[in-house]
């Protein structure tokens, strides 16, 4: 299960050199950056707004689309500047490890933050 | 490794319970959903500027420990909305399972978009 | 100069009864709040990456463009809600006429921020 | 009234070089570029958020409060950049003296948008 990420990644690395009029990822690459860089942040924005919207049964179900849409899309802008969700992921990991999850506690929680 | 996301995903679970004082993930879970909406824009707003700041190596380990911050944040709202990661995954697997990854195609990028 | 803000308002509140095929205020307030939303926050983000976008000349023309855009939508959030940005300007002319626009100041701007 | 905006961008201006210890408006500037956009892009957040907390009463003053940060956060950011509110006025009246507000219309909002 928890290899759909790395599997979709290769999906998304395959498609990247793919015609644009027939590829959704082949047209992001070929919009270029800024264009990326909008969807994650539209998708970021319908994310929170999805969450924000408390009908029972259809918020868990637009939250749970809106949030494959948002990692979908930071798939597609990792491939777009050659990284790897293993590099993030070893990230996660190695701070998980260290001082654990709670290394980002030396940087606490206040109402001004 | 791909494991990582689901074995961070109980860490962050198994915290949520924790004293606010010391966790992290509790305070973020105490202070509710609004302060947990705000990181994740927040943390997307940081990718995106990290991005955008196209310093050779600088750029490469900023995006990869600013996209670690989003996930991590995302996977944060899933348990306090009583969410898991497997719900996302199950979703980005159906959308690549039916019509592929491509399914968004239907939805072609243009310039409006 | 500076009606202009309260002109453009008056025109954006005459024209929310429009007809949404003809007026893109109307079918802004006819697709609703999140829409409305959405659009301020796109605008948001795509006044960020035109500031991102260091071209000499037409990135002050873009800034400038998208500054609009984001102003223009914020005051159909304000139609949308029944508010003026009357209400605005008075909030503003409040923190420079209190403790001054350095009201902020009791809040520091530190590195966690 | 509608001159406090001018009036407030004077105010920022003047405090661009100010000490930052004391002046918010300065810490602003010599954290730079990054940090203002940040700023824009939180205050936008909140602003959607306040908007989406539908709590009669209190909801009508936190999007004004919100809004107000944005728009101020909005007019640091034509400071740092050299511009001046009067451009972004200036655009807006064009576009309502030409085609009017509704200069949009040729880019209809779709479901797609």
């Amino acid at each position: 299960m928890s290899d759909t990420l790395l599997e979709l990644f290769e999906v998304i690395t395959s498609r990247r050199s793919a015609d644009p009029k027939h590829s959704y990822v082949a047209s992001l690459h070929q919009a270029g950056l800024d264009k990326i860089l909008e969807k994650v942040g539209e998708e970021s924005l319908e994310l929170i707004l999805a969450a924000k919207n408390q009908v029972p049964d259809a918020t868990t179900e637009r939250l749970v689309s809106e949030m494959a849409d948002l990692w979908f899309h930071t798939l597609v802008l990792l491939a777009h500047n050659d990284l790897t969700p293993e590099a993030v992921l070893t990230e996660l990991k190695r701070r998980e490890g260290t001082s654990g999850i709670e290394e980002k506690n030396s940087r606490p929680l206040t109402s001004a933050e």
